[in-house]
Formats: structure tokens, C-alpha cells, sequence
């Protein structure tokens, strides 16, 4: 995405970029089939719960005027519309935390004023809105999204963490509260004595470990040893969902025993009961409140307005990481413009607006990606299998399944080079076909092992499409009709799950992988080279790595302690947006570029030609005289506009250690000996193994000593 | 052992061995160092609280007049002199529940009767114990014992799983008690309030899953990712009893909101509070027991003789079993005559008598095996890191590797050859060095990654010594003394104990991981073979597994029906007994007897000569023409007496499967590709490579078609 500020340009670009694949968004989703549920109720449930637990919140502060009935209508609303006409069908929108305490913020102001009082609240809010609509679509139009470029992995992934910090805060904070007395209660009721208080607490306790625990299990059912196949999956896919409701009927068994409201749930009018509507009709008040008021409307609205631009965008951005390998163009600046309308819609119905949210974005595209991997897998095992079946050869298999592979790509002009992780499969089937001589003969599983051989190969791919991001915003919107089951659910559920999402935001985190590298035991940290992201710990001096991430984590404390000051907490963005100018101005003094572009790759900042031969302990170790020609390996390697340098060779062959002589016979599979075998031919040539070597696509070969 | 009964023989036997090793048993355990340590209290808390927790139990049901010091006293006592003059020290004598079972069934049978009563109960259990004793001394001194043969691993794994049974059926009915009302509590008290049981319960819910699951996850610290080794080290030695400490300092948090009582605590008198020593004097009260008690006391003795009989040789056997590669010889007959005396001794001074315990005695010897495994590996490396310093050859390395690993090896006659583990790592060292043209050139940790290489190479060993046995016993009965110390600690805690000794105990019961294998998905069995125990996937059809694990399953829940049973409960070993005969005559006529063998291999069946070729799913596999020559293929295999085979090359070369093209060059071992490449070289001269191939070191080598 280009750096520019002229008018209009960038929202003319995101349309033409998003209509080319409008179509495609729908037709995609409705292939999918019933597996489109999977990634939709998962993000069903991250989206609804914590939109119904602001709710709550709300309606604790603003005294009833907003209710949960309102945070689900409005993610709803603002959903439905952006999965149809919105640009970045990932983006998942939602009423969000700093809403909610903007919103706090402005009835605490209103309601002492005489002539705003509660009764004109909302109105006001609703000229809030049109302000912040305003200062939106300026942003918008003027292109302020461009400088999104500029947000590199370094404010981006503390945002994330920061996020997930704060989603960990609400869960402790709410299990510390099930101890207490909630303030809008009666205290002389039975389940608030004291001992029934102490009961609830740890009920409370054990609902949101079970919860927490077993969701997290859930989600890893697919790698388990036990139960089929089908159940695994169904597992892994809707487990969570699952588990919220295994926790609720939990929580019914010990009810002849305890009084009612213990364990204590979800709490929220129903929709229809008196009073719930009167926020539609708002729009006739705007008229009445006084001009003063609707003037300094704007003071709140700018500072709506820098949260909204930040949030959407970085939300935007996260659901979109390199890492996923998206084939659709981004859409930061008409996503902002329809914010802006959205906005509007919302202030003038007197709901509080949604906007991108963190981390249900990126939980949305990972789910997709897994969706995606999926489909493949089932399309390429079953090609694979067919084959076989067929008495193919292995030229004859490779070849169908990269026609397969093929007709499961999206037909866009946006598209990379396909076939990349499958050019390894037909390299490595072939060899071994003739190694042990039988080219032309028929494949059967024992030579080649469908399922494993798939699995290790498939490219990361994300199923983009609108569809998901639909239904799951329509049921969002069933939810404020199910209210009445919703209110089954404990709040210690809710808890259990806040902090289940925070933990789910973490893995892909560059930077809480780094924070966990910094307690690892030095000996085991080779452990990281065989996880994602981990290109740094090959090419970056420790003591490096070690600055970097301290520097980070201070500068992500000072922004949660910001957090904590009452109003000036929701600007926590600013302090953000400050990382931009530390990045580029102050940080390039601290640290030498090519380390900085390894840790945090920023597109301004050009890497050097040469960095090659870095090795971690200073180790003099040579670049390996590899086998492979020139072609193979750039074939082989991904370079990362992120400075991420990724071999796609996957490391296939590495010492396990089972227990010695008590180890039995290994299975091998039969691609491991050729693999290994053309791996110790080069390194016969080469005079001694290095134990990390690290090559660029770009540096000249340098011959071994 | 030789299965005779000619009177004295087998006591003679065991003693004549185990006196070849009496002075090196002490020695031994004295060098090891403060690292003795760590399974002297890892067995002394699985030791002493269940003994403390059926204390607890007693005194219920014997109206006080059995209590916990009683049952400490009698397992530190029968455990010091076990560890003194006992014959196998792996051996952990305690007071067990089927003890306390017919302690509790003779204390209802006394104290209705006038002229016995309560009065004279302990000194009527002496005279019990005196019958029991000599029936003890005829059973040892006739060599029942070597009948042990007999109980092969179908009757021993059964047993082993249904204790395993019995111990969580205690920790789920001690969770689920704390709900309720304690029998002897007033349940008038505040703390007996619906509302604080209700409060109670949650927290002992909190408690027990606290304790079971950080004590889970402490004992793998070793292979954790972050901390220094030490900490890990550290964790890993002593971390259960460090989380018993952690979590009764949890139940300490909510002090002041709660009332005295909650959570409940262990209960027990101090042993200086009146009234404790009466039972010590019982000795002259049992001459004015009437004639016809004391001759009736013989039909309780039959009862507690089988069951001792049973008991303390199956748990002395389990403690043994061939995976250890226990290195000293058994000493069945001398240990139960020993127990015989013991028996006596309790009864004389009213306390109820110990025998051999399982869980506690093969977590002993686990134990051992990795405190023997710390030692050769600090050993090993050290000496490796030494000799790279001081620039050896690599044939010089394996020189002060293989003296270093002698010097650690005990000086006695029952020693199997030397080295067995380490002679893969000279040739694969050696073939290396050979194959990059340095084998004369210094080492250096890039060519040789010493931690590594030994931890995969290092054959299993136990520290067999008698010191950390009578540590432990002197620890229970410090207990007594410690009693106010003891009494902090939540009975919740103990019942999370009780479930995580349960699940301990599991891993390594062959009946166990065959229960998994059926719900294991077909398409992952082969992660089985990576494991332990698991020839029998290769050799055995699945459907004979099945069947055969199936009936073990009903025989498992019938024992398991029958400890429900109010007295005749106590007798469960007899239906364990009655294994031995069905194994013999019943189990032949329905299965093969290879099958069988590799099942469940009991010494008095022959293996049949031609075993080989059998591959599972009926695959036509071939044995490989491998490259080794026959003296290589008899180094490779320990054929286990059991009739289980096991490769001792472990499986080095693995398929691992990363996220495909995200994967990071891996750091090859060096090994590697080597140990691959020759494997390599094996399949081209097979014309195919069978998954499963199965090799018997006395059978002919079939040539490959």
C-alpha cells in the first residue's frame, strides 16, 4: 500500500482492489458448506460474550439507559453491514471496552447537568456520534490509513498483548469479585451472607479453571491420540462453544442445595420488556439538547475518533499479518469511511457503535486458515487416495494432486505463484520413487504416506470470504432474542472465558514469543528454531534480542498503567501511536539496522545487501554448500517484506530423544533416509557442520575454507 | 528363580544373595550424595499420608482406639527394620487399607461381645497377629513365594490397576465428603452450616484439582522449556511434596472471611496427649483374653496371612520388574518371613502390623532409575566436557566415556555385560568421525552435542540401595512428632494426593496403555511403538488385543465389585490369585501361544521357535536384510524373559511434522544423517521397505523374496 494523502485516492483504491473479488467473497463462503459453521461459532462466541459482559458493565454505569440488549444490537447491526458492503471481510466488529468507558465517561458528565440530565443522554451521545462520523470520514478521505505501513510488528503485537493483558485483568478482576457483594444488589438477600459469599467465590474459582482448562485442551483435540477421527474434529471445532455449555450445566448441579443466585449469571432485561425500546426514538431529542452541549459534543468525539481510527486499523491490520499469506487486498481507508456511517447509524438509534476488535480479528482469520486447511487436506487426501487406488505412479499422483491443489486456488490477479508448498512434495516423491527404483510403479500407502505427507506440506492459506462474518453477526443479533437462555450462563463462565481468550491471543505473538525466549533455558532455546517466527534467533545476537524485548515490555507496562488512570486511560492508543516516531527515529540509533529489520521489519528502512554469515554465539559457521542449485533455492526460501527470511523446507529429520535402549524399531517413513541421506552428502563435502547456517536469496555464495 | 518348596531352601537362597550385596547396598546409597534425597521424600509423602489418612480412618471406626500415631508408628517401625535386615530394599512396607479394613471388621466383632470388648480388642488383634505370623513363617519357610513365577504380568498389572482404582475411589469419595457432615463433628457448629459445607466443598474442590494438577506438571519439569536446569532439576525432585506445602498454604488465604474448620484439616491426637500410649502395654492384657478368642482369632489370621502373602510379594514383585534391569537378586521368602516376625511385633504392642505397599514400592524403584540416570548422566558428561577440553580424539572421548560409565557400575556377580547402552555410541560416534575425515582430530560440542547424545543413549538403571528406605521410614516416624505440623495440612490436599498417586502409578502398566490403545484412533497406533511395552502392536493381531484386554477389563471390574462387599471385600486377592490357574488352563485354549507370550509371557510356556514374520494388519512384511552381521543383531536385542523383545537401537530418525513451510532449518545432529543414510543404504538392497518388520534373535534370517 502506497504512502499517500491525496484526497479520496486510497478509498478509491480499496474499492476497485475489494470489488474485483466481491463476487468470490460469497461464492467461496457458500463452497465451503456446513464447515463454514466451525470458524463462525467459534467467532460466534468470542464476539457475543464479552459484547454481552460490556453490556452488563454498561448498564451498571449508565444506570439502565444502555443495556446489553443495546452492545448486541449495535455489534449486530454494524456486523451485518460491514460482512456485506465493508471492504475487509476478516475484520470482526464489535462494541468494545473503550466504548464502554468513553460512554461511562460521558453520563457521569451528563447526568449532574440540568439541562442534560439522564433524560437527554443518549441524545447527546448521538451528536457525539455525528462528530466522530465526521472526523472519520476526514480521516478516511484524506488517507490517514496509509501510515498504517508505518505500525510495524513492534506496535502492533504490544497492542495485541496489551489487549490480551487486559482481557486477563477482567477475568481475575470478575473471579475476585464473585467474592463479593455486586453493587447492585440487595446485600441482606440469603446468597449474599458471608458464607454463602465464600461458597459462590469458589464455585466461581472451579467454573472458570474448567472452563479455561478445558477449553484450552479443546481447541488441540485434533492432535490427540484418542477417539476417531470425526470426533476429534468436531471437537476441536466447536469445543469451546461446547464447553461453555458443559460448564453451565455444570453450574445447575448442586441447585436444591443453594439458594437462589448462587452461582450468580449473566444479567440483562429482556428485550421486550418495558422500557428496552425507548432508546430507538432518540432522534427526536437530538433537537432538544442545548447548543453548548452540542458543540462540546466535539471534545469527546475527537478523542472517539482517534481510539476508533487506531483500533479499526490495527485490528484490521493484525486480522491481515503476512503470516497468513492473503490473496485479497487490505481496505483501511473505505473500512474507515464506513466506520464513519456506521457510527452515525448507531448514535442516531442511541446504541453505542462497534468498531474492529481485538483479538476476535485475528482469532477469525486463524480459524480460517484452519477451515482452509482443511478443505485442502480432505481435497488432497482423497485425490491422493483415489490415485492410489487407480494404480497411478508417483509422477502420475504428484501430478493430480497439484491439479487439485490447483482448482482450490482462489482464481484472482492478486494470486502468488501457486503450487509453492506442493513443489517439495513432487521433489521429494520423486527422488525417493527413484532411489528405490520404481518410478512407474504403482504407489500404495506404505511408500507413501497419504495424510502425513499432506499435512506436512500444506501451505498456510486462509479461506477469505464474507459469509462467516455474517452469520456470526446474525447471531449476535439471535442472541438479544435468546436473551432468556444467555442468562442461564454463570458469569463465572464468562470470566473462565476472558481469560481463555486472552490465552488464545497469544501464540503468533512475536513478541511474547520473545518474552518466553528471554526465560528459556539457554540450552533448550534451539527448541524455538523449530517454531514459527524464530528467524531472529539464528540471526540477532541474544544480548540483542534481550534489549529489545525489555525495552518492549517496559513501554507495554507504561501503556497498561496508563489504562488505569480514570478518563485519560482510553487514550492508551496515543502512547501507541507514540512506538511510530520511537521506532523510526529513536530506536535506529539503539540497535543496528539489519538487527531491527530481523525484529521488527519496517518497509521504510532498507535491508542491507549483505547479511549473511551471522551466526548465533558468534560461532564461525559457513554457509553450507547445499545441493540444491540457484533455482531450488529461491524455490525454498520466502523473503518476508517483514525482513522474515523463511525456509519453506520444513525440518523434516531431528534427533528425537526417546529413552535409549528401551526405544523400539521407529516406523520410518520412507522419505526420511533419502532426505537425511541427501542432507549427509553435502555434508561430506562440507569440511565440518556448521550448527546454524543462514542464507539470503540475494547474498553471493561464499565457497567453504 | 527355581519354583521349589524343600523347607528353608528358598529363605536360604535369598539370603545367601542378598548378603553377596548387603555392604555395597549401604555404600551405594551413601554415595549418591544429598541427592538421595529426592526419592527418599518423593516415597516419603506417598508413604506417610495415605498412612496418615487411614489413621484417620481407624479411629473412626475403632472409636478412637486406633489412631494415626499408631499406624506411623507401625510403618516406621516395620520399615526401619525392613530397611536393616529386609531382603529387597526397593520393598516400601506400610500400614494399608485392607489392614485397616479387618482391623475395623475385628473391632466391630469385639466390642459387642462382654467378654472382650473394647477393653481387650487390641489384646485379642495381638493374638491375631501371633497366628498370623506363624501361618506366615510356614508359608515363607515352605517357599510359597517361588510360586510368584506364576503371576505373570496379567495378574500383577491387574492388580496394580485396581489399587490404582481404589485410590481414586478414595479421593473422589473424600472430595464428595466434604460436602456433607463428618461423622464424629457436632453438627451444630457454624462451619457445619448448609452454607459453609457448600463453601467447604468448592474449596476442597479447588484444592484437590490444585494439588493433582501442579503436581502433575511439576514431575515433568526436567523437560520444561523455561527456568535453569537447576530449578528444573529442582522442581522435578521435589516438587510434589513442594506443592503439598504450596497448596496448604493456599488454604490458608481466606482466614480471616471464614470460620474455624474451614477447609478441614487433618485430625489427629497429638502422641503426648493422655491416653495415646495405652495401646503400647497391651501385652499383658493378652494373657486374660478367653481361651476360645485366642483360638478363634486363627480364623482372622487365615485371612490377613493370604492377604499378606499376596500383598507384600506382588508389590515386592512390581517393585522388580524386568524394565528396572535390576541388577541384585529378589528375596521373596526371606522378606515375607521377616514380615512374619514384624506381624508379631506390632501385635505385642497394639499397633496394627505394615506389609509391602503398592503404589509406593514401584514408584521406589522409578524413582532410583532416575536418580541412577542424574548420576551416570552428570558422570558421562562431565567426562565428555573434559576430555573435549583437553582436545581428545573421538575415539578417545568413547575410551574415558566407556571407563567412566564401568566405574559407575556395581562390582557384583549377578552383573549383566557392561556397556550395553554405550557401544552405540562409539560406533555411531566412530562411523561419524570416519565419514568427515576426522577421526583423529580434536572434538569439539559442534560434532558432539554431549547433553544430548547421552540422555538418548543411557540404558535404564536403578540406584539399588537400602538408604533411602530406612530415610524415608525414620521420616514417618518423625511424623509422630511433627503431628501439630501435620495437622495444617487440608484433608482436600491428601484427596488431590490420593488421585495423583492414582495417576502415577499408571504410566508403565502395560494393561493400561492396551485399555488406551483400544480407544486410540487407528490411524495413530503408531505413536504407540514410539513408546514403551509396545511390541505387541507389531506382533499381535489388534482384534486378539482387543479380546484379550476386554476380558482383563471384566476381571478388573469384578475385583473391583467385590472390595464393595462388606467383609468378603477384603479378600480380593484370592479372585487375583485365581488368575494364576485361568492364565495357565483357560487363557491357552483361546489364544495362540505366541500371542500370548507377547502379551503376557509367564516362564513355564516356551516360545516357540518360529515366531518371526508376523506383521500387523496381515501385511506381507519381510525381515530386513539389514547391515548389521549377526553379533551386532544379538548387541541390538534384550530379549526379556518375558518374552518381550526389544530393539535397543532407539528410534533416532523420526518423521517430525512441523507446519510445513513455515519451518526453520533445523539444527541437524550430526548424527544424523549418518545413522539415516545407512539405513538408506539397507532399503536400496530391499526391494521394498516394510513399515513393521519384526525380528527374533534366535530364529533363522529369512532371505527377502
Amino acid at each position: 500500500m502506497e504512502e499517500t494523502f491525496v484526497p479520496f485516492r486510497g478509498v478509491k483504491n480499496d474499492l476497485e482492489g475489494r470489488l474485483l473479488c466481491y463476487k468470490q467473497d460469497w461464492m467461496s463462503g457458500f463452497r465451503s458448506g456446513y464447515r463454514i459453521l466451525a470458524p463462525t461459532t467459534y467467532i460466534f462466541f468470542a464476539s457475543a460474550i464479552p459484547v454481552i459482559s460490556f453490556g452488563e458493565q454498561l448498564e451498571r454505569n449508565t444506570n439502565g439507559a444502555l443495556t446489553a440488549v443495546q452492545t448486541l444490537a449495535s455489534t449486530a447491526l454494524c456486523g451485518i453491514v460491514h460482512s456485506i458492503i465493508g471492504g475487509q471481510p476478516l475484520l470482526i466488529l464489535g462494541a468494545a471496552e473503550p466504548t464502554v468507558l468513553m460512554y461511562t465517561f460521558m453520563f457521569n458528565f451528563a447526568k449532574d447537568r440540568p439541562d442534560l440530565g439522564q433524560k437527554f443522554f443518549l441524545a447527546w451521545t448521538g451528536w457525539v456520534c455525528v462528530w466522530t462520523a465526521l472526523l472519520l470520514f476526514l480521516l478516511a478521505i484524506l488517507g490517514a490509513c496509509s501510515i498504517i505501513n508505518r505500525f510495524t510488528r513492534l506496535a502492533g503485537e504490544l497492542f495485541g498483548l496489551l489487549i490480551a493483558m487486559l482481557f486477563m485483568q477482567q477475568a481475575i478482576r470478575g473471579v475476585v469479585e464473585e467474592f463479593g457483594i455486586p453493587k447492585r444488589e440487595n446485600p441482606k438477600q440469603i446468597a449474599l451472607l458471608p458464607s454463602w459469599r465464600f461458597g459462590n467465590g469458589m464455585f466461581a474459582l472451579v467454573l472458570s479453571f474448567g472452563l479455561l482448562l478445558t477449553a484450552l485442551r479443546s481447541r488441540k483435540a485434533r492432535s490427540w491420540r484418542y477417539g476417531t477421527g470425526w470426533l476429534r474434529g468436531f471437537i476441536a471445532d466447536y469445543g469451546v462453544p461446547l464447553m461453555v455449555l458443559v460448564w453451565t450445566a455444570v453450574s445447575y448441579i448442586p441447585v436444591k442445595d443453594v439458594p437462589n443466585g448462587i452461582p450468580r449469571r449473566l444479567f440483562s432485561p429482556n428485550p421486550w420488556s418495558p422500557g428496552a425500546y425507548s432508546n430507538w426514538t432518540v432522534i427526536k431529542d437530538m433537537a432538544n439538547v442545548p447548543l453548548l452541549y452540542i458543540l462540546g459534543a466535539f471534545i469527546p468525539a475527537t478523542m472517539i475518533a482517534v481510539l476508533y481510527y487506531f483500533d479499526h486499523s490495527v485490528a484490521s491490520q493484525l486480522a491481515q499479518q503476512k503470516e497468513f499469506n492473503l490473496k485479497k487486498p487490505s481496505s483501511y481507508h473505505y473500512d474507515l469511511l464506513l466506520l464513519g456511517f456506521l457510527v452515525i447509524l448507531c448514535g442516531l438509534i442511541g446504541i453505542p457503535p462497534s468498531n474492529g476488535v481485538i483479538p476476535q480479528s485475528p482469532m477469525h482469520t486463524k480459524s480460517l486458515a484452519t477451515l482452509k486447511h482443511q478443505l485442502l487436506r480432505n481435497k488432497l487426501v482423497s485425490t491422493a487416495r483415489k490415485s492410489i487406488c487407480e494404480n497411478s505412479s508417483l509422477s502420475q499422483l504428484y501430478g493430480n494432486m497439484q491439479e487439485a491443489y490447483n482448482q482450490m486456488q482462489t482464481p484472482l490477479v492478486y494470486q502468488t505463484p501457486p503450487g509453492l508448498g506442493l513443489r517439495e512434495l513432487k521433489e521429494s516423491t520423486i527422488q525417493l520413487a527413484v532411489s528405490t527404483g520404481h518410478i512407474d510403479a504403482p504407489v500404495d500407502e506404505s511408500v507413501f504416506d497419504v495424510e502425513k505427507e499432506i499435512d506436512d506440506l500444506l501451505p498456510i492459506e486462509v479461506k477469505e470470504q464474507r459469509l462467516s462474518n455474517l452469520l456470526q453477526a446474525m447471531m449476535v443479533g439471535g442472541c438479544i432474542a435468546a436473551m432468556p437462555l444467555l442468562k442461564k450462563i454463570p458469569t463465572s463462565v464468562l470470566w473462565g472465558y476472558f481469560a481463555f481468550m486472552a490465552i488464545e491471543s497469544l501464540p503468533g505473538n512475536q513478541f511474547w514469543e520473545r518474552i518466553l525466549l528471554l526465560f528459556t533455558a539457554p540450552s533448550r532455546r534451539y527448541k524455538v528454531l523449530e517454531e514459527y517466527h524464530a528467524t531472529f534467533v539464528e540471526t540477532v545476537p541474544f544480548k540483542t534480542i534481550t534489549t529489545f524485548t525489555l525495552f518492549q515490555t517496559v513501554y507495554l507496562l507504561m501503556c497498561f498503567g496508563i489504562t488505569w488512570i480514570p478518563i485519560a486511560g482510553v487514550l492508551f492508543p496515543l502512547l501507541i501511536m507514540l512506538l511510530v516516531p520511537v521506532r523510526q527515529y529513536i530506536l535506529s540509533k539503539f540497535f543496528k539496522v539489519v538487527h531491527l529489520q530481523n525484529l521488527d521489519a519496517a518497509e521504510y528502512e532498507e535491508v542491507p545487501a549483505i547479511t549473511c554469515n551471522i551466526s548465533l554465539d558468534d560461532q564461525d559457521a559457513h554457509t553450507r554448500n547445499d545441493h540444491t542449485n540457484g533455482g531450488e533455492v529461491l524455490d525454498g526460501i520466502v523473503t518476508r517484506s517483514r525482513g522474515e527470511v523463511r525456509h519453506i523446507y520444513s525440518p523434516k529429520v531431528t534427533s528425537s530423544t526417546p529413552s535409549s535402549q528401551d526405544g523400539i524399531r521407529p516406523v520410518y517413513s520412507p522419505r526420511v533416509p533419502h532426505r537425511a541421506c541427501s542432507l549427509h552428502e553435502s555434508e561430506l563435502r562440507a569440511e565440518r557442520s556448521p550448527r546454524f547456517s543462514f542464507k539470503c536469496p540475494d547474498a553471493k555464495k561464499t565457497p567453504s575454507p
